[in-house]
């Protein structure tokens, strides 16, 4: 078995009820239905609304409810926290629970800026007994694990290129209000914090450390409407970028929130010197492959010899789903507070990230060193 | 809204621990996280062996384990039971849980015989009481129901033809032992029973009833190795069907369970007077539309615009997972029992799939007038 | 080499200049620059129009243009005839030619009816000195050679069943004028005709003879508008077959001319013991292939390892085109009159066809024997 | 009508007889057969190897065959001359046709070096009554003639983003031998010379001028097996780019002949501020399409709403092959000799496609400003 599952009930805290906040509810109520172990306690769920506090702790299954994350945060009974606010709360909520002695499971990306980050990955570092996760889920899927097997395992042979992309079209329509995500402060960066951030994720776990990068970034949208008239967007509507490789291979990375039509498509391909991998999220259940004497690419469907797809269905082309990949996110969560070492994104992977998607944000077309 | 939640938690018994009792125990966690309501009591879970119902109970979140399914059945504090054993034991837990006032959840297909099935009605007419659902889980999914809605819509027009296949490989391999599932006492039908009822379910969804078809039959592997030589296959591996719809359109149908390389190939497209459908559960987040006017078939992919996306994922293009039909159908049960009246399908329509795929099984080439 | 290419020029005469008469006059351009051989004499073409004729002749090619097609198919210069004229003529020219002891390259369907059919292949029986040949171009595509080469190899094993359907949408608009091809009288049969036909052509090279169906029929669209007001419809708009194989093996058929946004879905698929292929000839490049121990179905692109391609273009992923199959069509009747035997199908496979989709067209439903 | 035929006879020679040579022959064949106009009169055939010339005098249908390039360039009844022979040759022979008189039509790329190609647009510069064209075939096909259209017509809104790739397989064998095209000497660019600038020839189609771009190039395989033991490979397996259009719109670029499995991936999407769409030649015979308001992406079979389909067949999904690309050139260029003023890419174009790959290729990671 490649993870462990802790032999003690977890407390859980869950900050945050909205998208990824009952994202991490299925996940916690389903992780020992689907991996066994000792089942968590759901201790207490925290909203800054009270009123959705409490209905969530109805529906999720948790004990208590609260506005008051601190308390949450301390409460004895509370072995783990779940942090799904907006951004600009993670650094704050994140520190405040290591140093309350508790393990983290934050929602990405880490922090609104490369400080924020820093510091936090200095925190972690200060409480070794803490296991830090961050929700990097797409990390998680049946068919990326298999990819990151293939690769590990030299099937296509020496990794000689990469080329990504991650895409939405969220931010498309020129007449969607302006936010505060669309500011530095607010928002801290764009399309490369919401999206080529799992990108990246994804991106050095298949390809190794990044060397160097160029890249550059566009605002497609300049301005948007708000009460007060046309306000200025501030961080990027999409990023390009090359990237060479500690290995020595080279990338290319692309990622868009005013792609129109595209939802979820973080696709991407590898190029080895024997093979070749093509994946795409919209159709996650998908790995195409191709290895030297095929007759072409093969669909790969996900099924039950991969042990991400097996825990949940022991019947292939059976889909996984997106929520899915939360509960395997749980699973290694807890395999880690139980021991096993194998596992992450933690606050340190977690900052080489924020690294990478910076060093894209300010290259401005001009190489960019990556250091280790 | 389209369904009701209980105010009140509904006890749960769950019988079986297998793949789909673990489907049924992942629904039952997460319903209400899902959609609200108050959350469901599990109270006791029963496998025929004890180690493994007190691991499920463990693992599930269910408050007792059992092997006495009678004693599940009959305890005071439930009021639903799920039942997820194998085909031969369905009419008598059904039956027994009707009897003692439960409402039932049933896995598919309905019974063994057609006799069987018909029973089970008799009782469930007797007990109106009680609501009864059968697990035709392929009918919640997200892309389903947009189908249905657009059918029923008339967004294609005067529907004119069917033509649906579901097509696995789990029989395929001939050197797979022979055994009591591949004969007619043991296992009933074979791959109309396990697969084209699926199909059954989603085609008289689409379509209406059924007035008369011709089908016919094939044994692709007619003996099989057993301990004691080669042994008979008794049930098909494959059928195919033309069927007269009472509206007058026509269908084609075929169903096997030796199609090399066929994973879950529910695939069936529909042909009305202004558009076309086409859907594969193999890529279960997609519905491919065209409509008079389009320039070819668009990709609809599921997406919050969907009911049974949006409760799970604000997101389009985050895949929605085979479990979560399962939630889906959870949820629909429990309307049921609060009160809504749209919700199938029952035993009613259990038996009228069961009467489809038995006079396929019976045809032989002939022409098979379907009752009302 | 598996084809023979004819050492003297052959005189080419051409009845007919539209779509299929352009198609062939591509053909004879370049059936010699394709393969070698001496080069085809372009003597005469023949349309009702002598401005079409005389244009044809100038843009094609041709020696000399006419309106009589009786010259053209006595001109001793002619050794060839290209029948491409509406369906009602095909009897009565493809008989003049035989008889005037010219090969016949004949458009598909045959004739319009069984007995003009039936006839049609007296008369070649008696002079069997002359090549006929009818332009299933369907049966020329690198990926259809592949795929009845992989059959017939034994590379997915025994065969068990045929699923195919050709569909297209060119009569689904209701306000399409009502014309003489929609009678029996006419246009002899509908769908079935045009379309079904070719689906036949490719099933029973690849499965072999039919011995017995049993197929139902749809008229769409029972009236259209003509200038005298609505008229009816006599040929059908679809048609859907049960097959049983002399082979054992079973198989399913449809054909409509009225599914919205299809355009050319000759699409089948074949299920063998040891693996399962699938062609669609809109993607008429790729043939999907599963075998026994692969991962998934493979996309094979055409390429130059099929000779039909080789060619063509050296190049694999060149995408071969419709057009390219008459030029394939044109060489296996050059190679035919030059003495090869394994070219089909001639006016007696042909009538094979027209037997299968007449009884089709004349089963109501009910199980109609075919004869050797 | 959007081309011109010519009135008189076209006099034609053609310059090598390998794989393109054919092509062009096809061409020269059918453009009068597809088109009218009058036919070209094919006079003249030249190959280094004189059975090769008379074998293709034979099966092309040309009246002479001869070793002699330049007398086959400076015949009398010689109005055009189609250059097929190896990228070493081109200048040499460009130039002298032009300064014979004749139209030229030449294979890409246009040189070996930038030197080279400079010169030759001078020369054409200086023949102003000659049509130069560049076979950049790419550019003829249906579906690529609708992008550029729609893209032209704003149908996507303002264009805001490329992204391109063009990869195939021919020199991923680690074992095939070296040879003087993988020299800057013998073969000058190596990926982008056969494959990047038929990208190229797209990329500045769709998206105007290229302002900057930044670029990094790879060996794959760094020596090859020779007679004489391991030889360096001088030229580039692969490349990658970042672009900046004069109109403000930002670009990837990719081109690999090492990426296995990929045959013809000439592979693009482009972003626009109401639209996307997606192309891949290995299904040339689609384009993807998203534009605002619509559910998904449509795919758009070719067919006979596009000139360059209809010409060639009236039946839509009917695929359009690789060498009718060619057809369409050959029609090009007639055109642009009739008289036409629209057509391309002539020397002066062709030279920009070399400018921007040879900045590719000299990049090395440092941004390239591009001159008009």
């Amino acid at each position: 078995m490649d993870h462990l599952m802790p032999e003690k009930p977890l407390g859980v805290a869950l900050i945050g009820t909205g998208f990824m906040g009952k994202c991490h509810a299925m996940a916690w109520n389903n992780v020992a239905t689907v991996y066994g172990g000792a089942r968590p306690r759901l201790e207490i769920v925290c909203d800054a609304s009270d009123a959705a506090a409490h209905s969530a702790a109805d529906a999720f299954g948790f004990a208590r409810a609260t506005t008051d994350w601190r308390a949450a945060v301390a409460a004895s009974a509370v072995d783990v926290v779940s942090i799904t606010t907006p951004n600009g709360f993670h650094r704050e909520m994140a520190e405040a629970a290591l140093e309350a002695g508790k393990h983290v499971w934050l929602e990405k990306p880490m922090a609104l800026t490369l400080e924020d980050a820093t510091h936090m990955a200095e925190v972690a570092r200060s409480h070794p007994g803490a296991v830090t996760l961050l929700g990097y889920n797409y990390l998680r899927s049946p068919a990326f694990k298999a990819a990151e097997a293939m690769v590990r395992s030299g099937q296509i042979g020496e990794v000689l290129a990469f080329r990504g992309v991650y895409d939405e079209d969220y931010s498309a329509d020129p007449s969607l209000p302006w936010s505060w995500r669309m500011t530095h402060e607010g928002g801290g960066l764009g399309a490369l914090g919401d999206l080529g951030c799992h990108l990246v994720s994804q991106m050095i776990a298949l390809m190794g450390p990044v060397d160097e990068l160029t890249a550059m970034t566009q605002i497609a949208v300049p301005t948007r409407p708000s009460d007060s008239g046309p306000k200025a967007v501030e961080n990027e509507d999409s990023a390009m970028a090359l990237i060479r490789f500690a290995s020595g291979a080279q990338g290319s990375f692309a990622t868009s929130r005013v792609a129109r039509g595209r939802k979820c498509r973080l696709q991407w391909e590898i190029h080895g010197s024997d093979g070749t991998l093509v994946f795409d999220q919209e159709r996650m259940n998908e790995l195409w492959v191709h290895r030297v004497g095929d007759a072409g690419f093969t669909r790969h469907l996900t099924g039950p010899e991969q042990p991400e797809f097996a825990a949940f269905c022991p019947a292939p082309g059976h889909n996984f789903g997106f929520n899915e990949q939360k509960v395997v996110e749980a699973r290694d969560l807890c395999s880690a507070i139980a021991g096993a070492t194998n596992v992450g994104p933690d606050f340190e992977l977690g900052l080489t990230i924020e690294r990478i998607i910076h060093a894209m944000a300010s290259s401005h077309g001009r190489p960019v060193k990556l250091g280790k």
